[in-house]
């Protein structure tokens, strides 16, 4: 059984794409994350809800106060990857979704109305454009080194604010020398689909 | 700004790949679930926790307890898919780990010895992981119809149980006729992405 993907981005994208904990010198530009971004912005999400939001922390104070909130074993990859994302879920997306949802504006007030239905809808979705993103920073020949070892509410209070959740933080660039371990095991097919 | 993924791969992942509502009747076969899911199982979750399960809903009488638990909106496309999948969490994820994470196996003790730190993790690696699942449907060639309007707990206690928790349910298959409306707008990256 072949897949329609072409055997050279299933590699680039997802067999021989890892995830990397050193990293080269070369920057990552704005222009490069915009275009990773206008590529997986077309992911699905629930109505359309596309609650990812994306900080970037370029400056160097910023990013010492980021790594300064990470676990200790992510803070020298973090203070020395070429670029640093937060990824953090907008819990207040239904503002957004009349001009998202234009077939269905209503969405807002009859399925979003409540904050308590919001966040975790927020979560889900914005976990699903996480996803979409490392593939995207794959896609851009980058790698990606997504972590969720951090204290989370310190980011949210330094980086964020009450109305958007932090889902991950991740390093972006080339990957440098012994940038990763082997490849871990994965489970089998047989051990994670099963049929009724 | 030209990204390393080929152009016909962007379309087939992102750029053309839509949500569909309507299907052909060719079926979806194991052997395609099977290339899909090693294809996407190299996607990265938090310490290789690797929480998807997926259910494949063939026979003809559990697709019609499945499209009962459906919203009204829901059912018919349920109900003629080629193929439907039930995407759930493993929240016992952490048995696996000694095996999925041989360099560090004390990962299941240190780290996921309580259910209430595991619940959230398989939630938002699973969300990740349904994404890639997307992705490696279209990969395949065909077009996913993710849904999160149905009685989660009836999913859960007639599908699943009480360890694992349903994210999801995907339509599979080919587009059919009037497979879907107009692609609704997408944020830009000016409100999306921030820089600090």
């Amino acid at each position: 059984m072949s897949l329609a993907l072409d055997p050279a981005a299933q590699d680039l994208l997802f067999r021989e794409a890892r995830t990397a904990n050193t990293f080269t010198d070369e920057p990552v530009t704005d222009e490069q994350v915009q275009a990773i971004y206008d590529l997986v912005k077309y992911g699905p999400t629930a109505f359309n809800q596309s609650p990812l939001r994306i900080v970037l922390v370029r400056s160097p104070e910023a990013r010492e106060r980021l790594v300064g909130h990470m676990a200790e074993g992510n803070r020298a990859k973090t203070a020395a990857a070429p670029l640093v994302a937060i990824l953090a879920a907008d819990n207040e997306f239904h503002e957004e979704l009349p001009r998202l949802l234009p077939h269905f504006p209503q969405a807002k007030d009859v399925f979003f109305a409540s904050r308590e239905v919001r966040e975790p809808s927020a979560r889900l979705n914005g976990a699903m454009q996480a996803a979409y993103f490392i593939i995207g920073v794959r896609a851009a020949g980058l790698a990606a080194g997504p972590m969720n070892g951090f204290d989370h509410a310190a980011v949210q209070k330094d980086f964020l604010d009450e109305d958007h959740t932090p889902l991950m933080v991740v390093n972006i660039g080339r990957p440098g020398p012994d940038a990763w371990l082997g490849r871990s095991p994965r489970l089998d097919a047989g051990e994670v689909v099963t049929t009724v």
